[in-house]
């Protein structure tokens, strides 16, 4: 039953942390009718494609990479384990880390991270390093998904997403998983559909 | 399984339909980088909150009522009937029409008109009238869908929004079933999680 899914969306408003505080990215609803005046209440939103939770298409880092316009959400939901990376110091989640975890061919890895205990944005996010994702895209699982804004952190020429992104593998990001536990569940990803563009917002659940 | 639901979201872009192809209703895609310049391709977007596939949340037609902050989704999702109102020539979905099916307390309630199959809007949409909306509230319905982006026209005072929307049962515009046959299914509806607001776009499958 939908009730029992466990809602791990961030949640839209003005006030949302966005990704290195950047004015460009903070989201805005434009009321533009009201009940005093017009006697109904209407508004617009402009808002990042990137912000809250959302799923990158591989035209966000890759120059000719696919958009949004023939994405089959099917590629995001699925059969998921969540490893649970939020007792660590470090913030570099790596292949030493992933390797301890029965992770499987198909699997879509949600990474649990401290960011999901942020209510602001820390710059030095817990990220997925070069070597965890090429030990990801390897045991060929289907889709990551983390708890933080950007997969990865600063790093140049993007090789996390470039490695994930480039082998069909897509990433999810900005999940609220806070309230989730480590284990097997079931992903269930929703994306708005919108054609042309490199990322989409969704509405994720684990059951 | 989530690749047989049947999807009857409408696509967002530019060029997609708007209420009365009103200006400020237009969704707008912004790009604000790109591979040649940035390295990276990232945009943000502008829409309506009443465009496409949508809920409306009580405060849209009712001064004090609630915005989206609390909605609870599993209010637009269950047991459904979709009515098939696309080979009438009238516009105006009644309680006359209502009547010839066998809708239960507790569906929602989804009503395919010749919407569907119009690219652009057209000002004479068909829409629910009064008595059929409170023929639906009667029989204590949990929500109503339909195909056309708003769910009454220019009715002074809103009857049809107010009947509904102010006996706790929530509208859904802008459904796109043009390939659903008339019958009985589960209607599933994600919105977007934005707090604070008066309608919500969201994605809509029936299975």
């Amino acid at each position: 039953m939908i009730k029992e899914w466990k809602d791990v969306t961030m949640t839209i408003s003005e006030n949302m942390m966005v990704y290195k505080n950047k004015e460009e990215k903070k989201t805005k609803i434009i009321t533009r009718a009201n009940h005093i005046d017009n006697g109904h209440h209407e508004s617009s939103i402009f808002m990042d494609l990137h912000a809250g939770t959302h799923i990158d298409m591989p035209l966000h880092m890759i120059d000719g990479g696919e958009d949004s316009t023939n994405f089959d959400f099917v590629a995001v939901n699925g059969l998921c384990i969540v490893v649970d990376f939020s007792g660590e110091v470090r913030a570099e989640v790596d292949e030493q880390f992933l390797s301890q975890f029965e992770i499987k061919k198909g699997d879509i890895v949600i990474i649990k991270t401290k960011n999901s205990y942020s209510e602001t944005f820390d710059l030095n996010y817990d990220y997925l390093d070069a070597s965890g994702a090429m030990y990801l895209k390897n045991l060929g699982v289907k889709a990551v998904g983390i708890d933080a804004l950007g997969i990865e952190r600063s790093a140049p020429g993007h090789p996390t997403h470039k490695t994930l992104l480039g082998n069909g593998i897509y990433i999810i990001e900005g999940l609220e998983l806070s309230k989730i536990e480590s284990g097997r569940y079931e992903f269930i990803c929703i994306p708005m559909k919108i054609s042309g563009v490199e990322g989409l917002p969704a509405r994720a659940f684990l059951k």
